[in-house]
């Protein structure tokens, strides 16, 4: 097995400046060797169809499975497609701590197969449990053991969140951010960013993944602490109250029970069937596709690497056709900026319904063809000043090419303050009191949360 | 259909004494007309075996269903049993008005044809989903338009809650508190009574149902105000800063992160079967039972009732062997009394993994044979002062004789503060804060917190 980075760099391997960060970034791209190729099913080469039922497993049982899903709507509609299992509850982890009193998050220059430029800036651990008990019997997890058992850090986040519900079944990852005030190695797939830089970091396409993106949404610190106090009238004023006043349109009481009022009208029943029985999807020598092409397809591709746990493997991907869109309309209310949120059910999801973005596109989704007209023109980008727009990825373990584009829109007093009963405003403070729980924000609110804290 | 309750009492339905309630009481047991009778299964005459599964539903499809579940330990042992699947969200409300400064709950005279002794002081509202879209074409729900619609009370709490795990799959309800201020009829199955006498009335065996027990455990109100300022040592005063303090062992950062650890460590992988392929489980004309005779079984009956919305019906019910045990550890900590809460899998969770009581023995388990040396004395009675011990009943629409005996003791220093890993301390205030929210407390520990409530 063969590996580009294993030294640790000299120095304490912190970062100042962008461009500090694009030198390191450079030599990333350089260092690694990464190729992926897509191959016929028969020659993914620990991966194997079930004869009985159709799905595609691992040999070991373990990482992930293709399986069918079914969803009845109300006993009546019904409606199939394929769907990622992976039952085991991974760990995204972020390190923090403090050089020169500003907060630094260790991050690290990351592979992986499915994303659209190989490398993305990721948490300091990014492990499924397969990944840290060595299932697949390569090197360890680096820095795991300051998350887990007795060299821990101090625990400022951790928190079980869900991630795509259109695409996986019931999966959700432990969200970590660990505090330590002692040294460690740092090995040249890592640097120490100052949080603010991290935050600049995601203006740029393609570049802080998805578990990055996530565990920085429920970082519940270096907040703004005294600028609450400013009189101003601007988006980052309303913004910045937001983060800190007690002055919501509705209490925190009112948003749970509107939750809990969506929970139950959802009437779907959705369970998992043999991918075999999956109605109008086929499977080619290459893939699992919808009859239509309309919608994904499950492909294999084969993957070499240098600075992965292991040097080469093969597996399944799920490849979407097109782009995602997901858009967080904000407006200021009572001179605090509230974000509006949907209350939306997703198949995949454990308890079915989250609260998602305000508008929230599968990829290839025409923005023109959103049925609801209290949405449509922020769909299609004709209300709304765009605060934050910048196409990002979604996981790329798992995923391949799987792009969305997040926009932060700001309306004003043409935007009602009164909304359908799907959707609910809530400031910044509320959705982050809500993220210390699982089972509130689904993974698209919470990136564009991510990019919400990036706006001050 | 014969009603014997239909007119509204003169005056306004307040009760004020023990006394006025035992008189309003005898006098509902004198009205109802119940009769319970065991069926073979071949006599539910709006119920069916399905032939290809052997599971039994009702003929609308609606209700509940008698199914399998098999569950995967760690991928080794495997286990099944039978289980109720009931996938509707039901309602379980109380109405509160203030009658003089003094806040009064509107409870109900409820019967149910499992309660070992037919009736039992119940919510206002205790409805399922197919009760108040009248898919049994009976009455319409009383009350239900304060909680639902236009005219609804002020939600003071609106949350989803789980239900028995080791019986139901995926149960939840909604446990909703609304505050009125008009006049409304009082039914003579209904009437008003203190919230203080209501938690009187939970030290009676048998009296305070279980819908009622979960959402009292729910009400946030009505709690000490200044009493905190005392510096008594007595187990009261414990208890009273345990509602109020910010002096917990653990900061609630330090909790969701322990209960976090251990969702993240059950590696339980339960799926429904049909019932006909339960192992070791068999079908009589009478009864579907455990060949060991240890479990509970599932049993037909017929039900003739003068003041249910429909007068006569048939319905299987599960019917547990022997009584239940749920035990609150609590310790004064640093002067604030914390209970012992144990992170708990049980196979019918939707997250697997809730808060339970310190000890949670299914009915026929011997506090005897518990292995766990931790909690074993506080099992036996041999460890610890009795502070609150009574028994209580299990939902009597689902359970026939299903019986628990809700223990809450106080330990001192004999008792130790480190405590495993699946156990930890919090205070009261901790657990109101939790609850919420859904997927923390299991329903033995909210009956348990609402006979806490009940101390002071």
């Amino acid at each position: 097995m063969t590996s580009t980075s294993a030294a640790p760099v000299t120095g304490d391997g912190v970062l100042t400046t962008i461009a500090e960060f694009d030198q390191w970034w450079a030599g990333r791209h350089r260092a690694g060797r990464f190729e992926v190729t897509r191959i016929p099913f028969a020659e993914l080469d620990t991966w194997h169809f079930d004869e009985a039922t159709g799905n595609l497993g691992h040999d070991s049982g373990r990482f992930f499975t293709i399986e069918g899903l079914q969803v009845e709507v109300g006993g009546g509609a019904v409606d199939w497609q394929p769907i990622i299992n992976q039952p085991e509850i991974g760990l995204l982890g972020i390190v923090v701590k403090e050089f020169g009193g500003v907060l630094h998050c260790l991050m690290q220059a990351k592979m992986e197969p499915g994303n659209v430029n190989t490398l993305q800036l990721s948490p300091t651990v990014q492990a499924t449990r397969s990944n840290y008990t060595q299932v697949h019997r390569g090197a360890t997890t680096r820095y795991l053991d300051l998350f887990i058992g007795p060299d821990r850090g101090e625990v400022l986040v951790d928190v079980l969140q869900s991630e795509q519900g259109a695409w996986f079944w019931r999966k959700r990852n432990r969200n970590v951010v660990v505090r330590i005030t002692e040294d460690v190695p740092i090995n040249d797939d890592y640097r120490w960013l100052p949080l603010h830089l991290v935050r600049e970091l995601m203006r740029v396409d393609n570049l802080v993944n998805m578990d990055a993106r996530t565990v920085l949404s429920c970082m519940p610190f270096a907040q703004p602490d005294e600028a609450v106090q400013s009189k101003g009238t601007s988006f980052a004023d309303a913004l910045t109250r937001s983060y800190l006043s007690d002055k919501a349109l509705h209490t925190s009481g009112a948003v749970l029970s509107w939750f809990t009022e969506a929970k139950t009208m959802c009437d779907w029943s959705v369970r998992l069937i043999p991918v075999g029985e999956v109605r109008n999807w086929s499977r080619t020598e290459y893939e699992i596709a919808d009859d239509a092409g309309r919608d994904f397809r499950i492909i294999g591709v084969r993957v070499e690497a240098g600075n992965r746990e292991v040097a080469a493997w093969t597996q399944p991907l799920l490849e979407p056709r097109g782009q995602g869109l997901a858009i967080f309309v904000t407006r200021s209310i009572n001179d605090v900026l509230h974000v509006l949120v949907q209350a939306r059910p997703e198949i995949g999801l454990l308890d079915l319904v989250e609260m998602g973005p305000t508008v929230q596109l599968l990829p290839g989704r025409d923005p023109a063809d959103v049925d609801d007209p209290f949405v449509k023109g922020v769909a299609t980008g004709e209300v709304g000043r765009i605060r934050y727009d910048t196409v990002l990825s979604e996981e790329g373990g798992r995923f391949l090419n799987a792009l969305t584009r997040y926009r932060v829109v700001e309306v004003g007093d043409e935007f009602p303050v009164d909304v359908p009963p799907n959707f609910c405003w809530l400031t910044v403070r509320q959705l982050m009191d809500l993220l210390r729980h699982g089972h509130y924000l689904n993974i698209e609110a919470r990136s564009l949360l991510a990019c919400v804290h990036s706006l001050w």
